[in-house]
């Protein structure tokens, strides 16, 4: 056992979030009573497949979608590699022409990189100086041979929100059978109540980044596509394997629960603190509110202001390398990030898209939000940056 | 809450094995404290990663496989699709032929006959009437042009042991860069010593088929491929996505307890009883012959008998369907499989490889072991199988 996880403050959700009591409840339910195999004949396969059942209806409401239209897969990643992979094998007779943009996340850039280097053309929008996608730019880059566009909901590192609500209809006047995919693994449940299935072909969705177990996400599958992995013809041939029953009811759980609060006092829990808010969205919007304020009140540089989920602040605390900055906050019992979680080391793709100085890349930091966060979080945040600043030793330049 | 898994015996391991306690107490203590994203630069992520290199040292040491060599991925159909489409990227070279078995598991089946409609030829080797694959077998069938060479250890309707071992070197005399593949699923822990890492290039293992919990699984891959998966460049690039620090851990876990019982104790615990044996091999091998026995005895029809797991015994009782068998035995409280629980309703494609008559195949069940099998489950079984045989309507023909 380790003692790291009393009196700390955790601003690194948007690497992953603490896994919710009920949610983690919820697995062991199932892996207790409900262990059976769902593809077998007899009531224990039966049993636990109602249990999928129950699940699969539980995240489809949370995207109004259809109940049908739920895959369960093993995280974002493989829901973004089977959108995107399987998208293009449906496509071929309409062309080989790509959208996306230069800040999505490697796991959509990577398999699109591959398709590249294969002869597909890809349009790569920038976010540029207003850090966000807009409507008019995705659908000016939209031809009549494009066959996939894929732009991400929430940028997993400024928290930009991108247009792609309410143009499905527009993409498909232009190309009628194109797909139009989105990663929303980091706006599913952040941004109120404007992402809905219906907007999209294609969505992945992830359930550690809203307090599900790691190992689960689900892919919204409006359109048809062929499916990534082949086997035993589990979840309707879309995505074979043993369909796990625990991991797929925590991420539900996970998502009914999300921003509900059940303990009303205001006590440390493993890092996050309680707070009684219900309205959690109003709440973080305060909270991201305050931050930002607090931040730009000692002159920190702000790398993204504008449309955003509001559980993601990218700022600059120039002169100091991010990972120094990052080991001193983690010193305090503060935890952030330089950037993504999963590019660790590299230069993020997310902020040269910006076209941010080397300076503010440099010193980058990604803060991100739960619905536990509370304004002393904030406060002593901004205490450590500034004792930071004193005693940590400038780059030299 | 259900109440069907008290006092019931489960035979359907091959399909699911109930998560064994430890394992499952290891995925809490992982998910509670240890949460971070084992990509994260602070405290929290490297805490993760450690445990994860644990878990990494456990499995490989159970394969007597280099650590370096052992990837995690959401289950066997993963890492047996990312097994045999990346030995073929890898492998374009050489040629298109690949060798494979009638009786694989559908998630290699299915890769492959994907490449067979691109052009792949595949030599699929068939069990005839012995029932499995002999070295003889593999070895004619590889050519200068064989790129891939899979054959499962360990059939999961029959429990076949075919001679996979030992041929590595006979292999790459033929065809020196062929890579060979086995779905070592049902054989991980399940054929005493003889599963070593280091007689392929290529090992798919499961967790949940040896008491982890579902939704993990490991490619020992000990010649070089390229990922299925692309994205943030986890596991050294080779499968992306936030590495589950739980499963992993779990995973790990139920192959270090395998056939430790804690408990000495002849308690009914959750449908499998505890036995005092330490020595779990010889005491499958105990139940499985006892079983053996009395099946014959009652004049079943053992469909497979020659080298095995000794973890799964295939027979019929002439005239009665498999379903109708198996919910006659689920209402006595005795869990089967008419074949293989991914194949739901499909009818066995392994069976039919082995030339069995139609009215063998029909009536076919799979009965499989877990180390806390009792001789008394076994009576329980037999007398079912009796009382079933007076009571159910015959098959009209």
């Amino acid at each position: 056992m380790n003692n790291i996880l009393n009196n700390i403050i955790y601003l690194d959700n948007a690497a992953t979030a603490k896994p919710n009591e009920q949610a983690l409840n919820e697995f062991n339910r199932i892996e207790k009573n409900f262990w059976g195999n769902p593809s077998s004949l007899h009531e224990m396969g039966f049993l636990a497949e109602e249990e999928i059942k129950k699940a699969k209806k539980t995240i489809a409401k949370k995207l109004n979608a259809n109940i049908n239209s739920v895959y369960f897969t093993s995280g974002g990643t493989e829901s973004n590699n089977t959108a995107i992979l399987g998208a293009v094998k449906k496509t071929k007779h309409i062309g080989k022409h790509i959208v996306t943009t230069q800040f999505e996340h490697s796991s959509v850039l990577n398999p699109i990189k591959k398709l590249e280097s294969e002869g597909y053309s890809v349009t790569y929008l920038s976010p540029e100086s207003k850090g966000y996608i807009s409507r008019e730019q995705i659908l000016n880059a939209v031809k009549k041979d494009t066959c996939l566009v894929s732009v991400m909901a929430v940028n997993n590192e400024t928290g930009a929100l991108n247009e792609v609500f309410g143009i499905l209809k527009d993409i498909k006047k232009i190309s009628p059978d194109c797909f139009f995919h989105s990663d929303c693994i980091q706006a599913f449940l952040k941004v109120g109540n404007i992402l809905k299935a219906e907007d999209f072909d294609l969505i992945s969705v992830s359930g550690h980044k809203i307090g599900a177990v790691k190992g689960i996400g689900a892919l919204i599958v409006n359109k048809e596509i062929p499916p990534l992995l082949l086997g035993g013809g589990q979840q309707k041939g879309m995505r074979s394997g043993t369909v796990p029953a625990g991991l797929i009811c925590s991420f539900a759980k996970a998502a009914e629960v999300f921003g509900k609060n059940t303990n009303a006092e205001n006590t440390v829990n493993n890092g996050c603190k309680e707070t009684k808010s219900l309205d959690y969205i109003n709440h973080i919007n305060h909270i991201y509110n305050y931050c930002l304020e607090q931040l730009k009140s000692h002159n920190y540089h702000i790398n993204y202001i504008g449309p955003t989920s509001k559980y993601i602040i990218n700022f600059s605390v120039k002169n100091i390398k991010s990972e120094t900055m990052l080991h001193f906050l983690e010193s305090k019992g503060i935890y952030v990030s330089s950037g993504s979680a999963c590019s660790k080391g590299k230069k993020s793709n997310v902020l040269k898209a910006l076209n941010l100085s080397d300076d503010y890349i440099d010193s980058a930091l990604r803060i991100s939000f739960c619905n536990e966060t509370a304004k002393e979080d904030i406060d002593k945040l901004i205490l450590s940056l500034e004792e930071a600043e004193t005693v940590l030793v400038k780059i030299k330049r």
